[in-house]
């Protein structure tokens, strides 16, 4: 069906590609445009405005409100939901930014937003829910009426994180970048803000861990995901000095020592979970530790690969999700430290105002989670396990001269 | 505690570096030993036999049992678990060679054998199973006495898969390598054996998924294992020509084409199941829809990452690997495609004797699935969306020969 | 020195980034502007024209000329080299785009374009030479008056390659791909086209030789690059049948094998050369070998990895890649297979006029290369042993259908 | 033609793999074998001793002799050179272990020696030259008699060294790694040993580059490899505070800012030289000035890649081997800093001997660097430019702790 409409655009939307991705979405989905009007900002700070009409199919419209055009004023539209976890089949589905939708001729920004879920309005109020949580009957808002978008806006000041570039390259002064990253990192702090980091096997094997083990007693963590690898060695290494019977100092793997794997689950098993452990003087150190120690909240999500699990594993994926969501919708910056699975994961439910730093040796987990046009994303191809100490060792000299 | 035990070897111990490692281990673990007999086979086809004296610890006999060492005969001892999924602390570790236990004089094989697992008894048979499924008071055996494995040793024939090798490299001659597969492919079907595919996204991404439905209805899948991503994106294709709004043609990214994800998974969902909504006729072609028409098993097992998921799809991963373990007991032969996740969960799960091929473009995760002493393992680095069509090719000149 | 200048920027200026990245240049260098004139093309094909008061240093002004802004009309200065390889100060440093110099008041191309060399005017022709290459006196363009390039503009028709996009990955629909290409392919060849291959050792390792002897034999290359590893292996398989020792078809490495390749050279250098050995029926089969049957030039690049190396081998790196420009200059097409050193030699020299295929299963090879805002480059992550052989089958299919 | 010898092996030789791999080859080259005598060492502190009667052909004998075997004691056979840079057809190709030949009963010494060369007899002397230095009726060693070889034997001490290993992994625990290499590195220093860097452009794109200049000024480097392009960056970061045009703090790329790098080549030319550069005052810090300050020497080898070059860069890559080859000689230890080119080049030259140290990201140059069979080599997959400053700082602890 060919609609026609009148879109508007505003901001810096020269250098924040907004009007040029506008023009290539209308030739790509076979639609026309028309120019009515384009003040284009006479110096670098004044903002831009176009407005334009429009000719093409509701997919088209659906891409333009994506992009940040602010389509004619009207109110959301919604049909309930046919059963649970079932949509309808017009079903708008969000983008990781800010939202809004028109209810009663009044904007309400949309709560917890997530890209690829669903808007349901609850109570007169949007939120963004994922498919199988909807419930049968709720409204949920479809087509493309009385959405609308903030897209993300170059910044005018630079800092050390990048506005949307999915440039990712080991060949970038990663030295001097962990001096601006802690220099950040403290100013966060020091205001209060809520950090989660989300940790690999790779940061154990590596004896990284020590360093964050005291990151979280600087108290620069406030929450912690990793997997039932990650967290198995760390209590392997407090109980034999191995991370899958591999020695801590020399790396030599020492002969049966996956057995020492096998044998620090079925501990935490008998103790009934890691805090039980802590309580009971099993486990006397690391990562985990430090965490009960200082009451950060930590999230197990279980995968396919894992032995035992832990008692503190959740082995269902979609509970395990929901349970970080929780810490996500409190998140001011996210560290996403060697891990491929649970980094993925987590990436796809932060909001794109959530300040996001990748560090991992493979180019390709870091361009994946960069290429989600965040507004304030920062990925460093190097070696977690030498950048993190790095990173501490920084932190520590910023601390020492604030005294 | 110190023992002293005499051990023997026997078979092709030095080639196929038994009696090395065994030596290797004893001085690694500080232990000592004395050569009392050692007969070097003459020829190539003789068999060799050592017994030597050995000092050292538990911890060092539990290793060279591990080796195929032959300790006095004894019967096994065993534990109760004190409660279920809890192991008694002197617990025996498996590997993934065929193991043989000794109860009442009588030495047992096995069953389902899988590394880092557990052997109870039951009705006097000893089985393996995963810590998480011993109930309270089973028997579990512990120690090193009245245990025995196969070591893998050298074949004499060579084949297209290697012995024990780690050498994994794109600096070989793949497209012979394909040609010889296919032949051992061809022998192994012809010979009624049981061939499980894992399968990850990349395959639906590059177009090989036609190649994968092809080899299904030519008869060279028993069975399927693979996550929500790739299952949904086959459904996708059949609905939209998209993955992940990718078009399957051009590669170009359609516009606002993630929701066609969203929206293959509420089809599936609004169906009940991947087989409604090929009874239907919601879903008329595909991978899964192959499967479904000729009735050949398929687990999907969640990951933290899943949209949706599927109805299909296990979203508890220990259930999901005991899904998985049910397929991997028939199994004669395993191939992996580009499926990191899925594909180390299964590797974690075979037995050694299960000749098993890993294609991928990422050299580590090769070196990871072929690193598990296996006797009949084929690592190839390149790209599994290329060689997966070539595979089928060449199988098609085998099978039109063969009329 | 702060200049102020009215530039003029003409064409799809909009979906082609050259309005956006012109003022995105002008900010990041501190410069300032007045948009005086900015008609927005009302539809699709109509093209767009800006005209703005722009007030910046020269660095600003070189840049802007870089993008393809259109500065005011003067006449181009030239400094003479003071010294042989020796350039003036001021010297305006090439892109690869098509380049036009203004020499008394006539727009002239210039000859032999490439990245990074510059300018020289040699017989009132303007001439692009790399810095080694000046001799003193020459005139060299120096400042930024008098220089004018066409920057890529957006195709309006789509074809199998990309604009300007630095995004490469293996999840794209290789198969469809290879087959689309295959049609450009031939279209280039029937309509004259001159197509150079540069080809990596993996080609050789892995069988895909064979295939690219038959696609010399079909027509398909018109010039040939390699290094010395290569273009010994290729030998080295008519003698004995390996690579470095490693045995074609089963990827055995032939004890002592090193060794054959230390005799390939040899025997080559007792020949005095390549094309002697062909006549002297002492190379029979092979990549170069089909080369010097039909005549087609290679170049053998050296690198300070060589062994031997081979009488043909150009060992002074300028010599070479000189030696190489000759055939550049012909190039309509140019393939660069799992060759990083010599791909990216290749890629630094080629104009960005010339379509440009990497196939490699390095994302960072294939990035590097895609990364030259060339207008019409095609990134194929994947494996290029397996993707070349495809290649040809995919060409012999359209070839039998011509007939 | 068959052969029959007896031969014997002498030393650690089981648990070194040298029986393990005699009779593996024996086999796989299609000889037969019978053990005449066997002794193993009791206790692992014993040798073992082994004569064997073999039946084989040549090529059989020629890589026993390769493995360390004794072969009959005869005098080396010699034939001359048929012309310069030709060899003899049975020419003895050479490996890098430490190498004797037996001329008139006396075994001596091969001088320089380094895998796939030849030996000539000079002087009465054994001297190990490449095959393009041959001359015309010199003397090379041809067949198998007269030549011996020290295989490497697995060292009884452990220290950071592996020992012929070629699995490498980012999974281990390099914080440790690089405490017990600073420990290696004093001592070796402290002893006057000599040390070679091999470095690659990613040491001065990430800033790695000061921690370099530093390990000069610390005593730590004797010799230094490199390309022109790291040789340019590092001038350009001194005239600019760039590499590539991007800019050393913030890793934004400078508009225009390649040009930089033909400007700082064009400023080295006008100097004629680094040194002369260095002493007119044109370039005042960075490696190469430290180099020049210290009088380290330098070798700039070229590639097919470099821009420019500067006038200290060798463009004939086989004189730039020969140049690398005179330092060489004189090394105790060589450290390849994220340099495939420069670095695989080195370790084709390196004795056995040498300690080598290889850190990458890229596992595949490690494993190529590790994988030459060498005694003492130490892989680390993480990211140098983070490594680097990293030592730098543990060395700095040692050194003020000697204090």
């Amino acid at each position: 069906m060919e609609l026609s409409m009148e879109i508007e655009l505003k901001g810096h939307i020269i250098d924040s590609m907004i009007l040029p991705k506008v023009l290539d979405t209308i030739m790509d989905l076979g639609g026309d445009f028309e120019i009515l009007k384009l003040d284009v900002g006479k110096t670098k700070k004044d903002e831009s405005y176009c407005r334009m009409l429009v000719r093409g199919d509701e997919r088209l419209f659906r891409e333009l409100e994506k992009l940040g055009a602010i389509l004619p004023e009207k109110d959301a539209k919604t049909e309930p939901a046919p059963a649970d976890g079932i949509l309808p089949d017009g079903f708008y589905a969000t983008t990781h930014h800010p939202t809004y939708v028109r209810i009663n001729g009044e904007w309400k920004r949309v709560k917890d937003i997530e890209m690829d879920c669903v808007i349901v309005i609850r109570d007169n109020e949007p939120v963004c829910v994922r498919q199988g949580l909807v419930k049968r009957g709720e409204p949920v808002v479809t087509g493309i009426d009385g959405v609308r978008i903030e897209a993300p806006q170059r910044p005018r000041e630079k800092d050390v994180f990048a506005f949307m570039t999915s440039e990712v390259s080991a060949e970038k002064p990663v030295n001097s970048t962990i001096k601006r990253l802690a220099g950040e990192l403290k100013k966060l702090k020091d205001g209060g803000g809520y950090i989660i980091h989300v940790v690999g096997t790779a940061i154990a094997h590596t004896g990284a861990d020590e360093a964050l083990a005291e990151l979280i007693r600087m108290g620069y963590c406030q929450a912690l995901f990793t997997g039932n690898g990650f967290a198995v060695m760390d209590v392997e290494k407090q109980l034999f000095g191995t991370t899958l019977g591999m020695d801590k100092e020399t790396g030599e793997v020492y002969k049966g020592g996956f057995r020492n794997h096998l044998v620090a689950i079925n501990e935490i098993r008998k103790a009934g979970s890691i805090k039980n452990a802590v309580e009971k003087g099993v486990l006397k150190g690391g990562v985990l530790y430090e965490c009960v120690k200082r009451k950060i909240p930590f999230v197990i999500g279980g995968s396919l690969r894992d032995d035992g699990p832990l008692p503190d594993t959740i082995t269902d994926v979609m509970q395990a999700q929901d349970e970080m969501r929780k810490y996500i919708r409190e998140a001011d910056m996210c560290f996403i430290w060697a891990s491929m699975l649970h980094g993925i994961a987590t990436g796809n439910m932060l909001p794109s105002t959530v300040k996001t730093v990748i560090v991992d040796m493979n180019p390709y987990v870091v361009t994946r989670l960069m290429d989600r046009g965040t507004a304030h994303a920062l990925g460093i191809v190097s070696d977690p396990a030498v950048v993190l100490p790095m990173l501490v060792s920084e932190l520590k000299v910023l601390e020492d001269n604030k005294m």
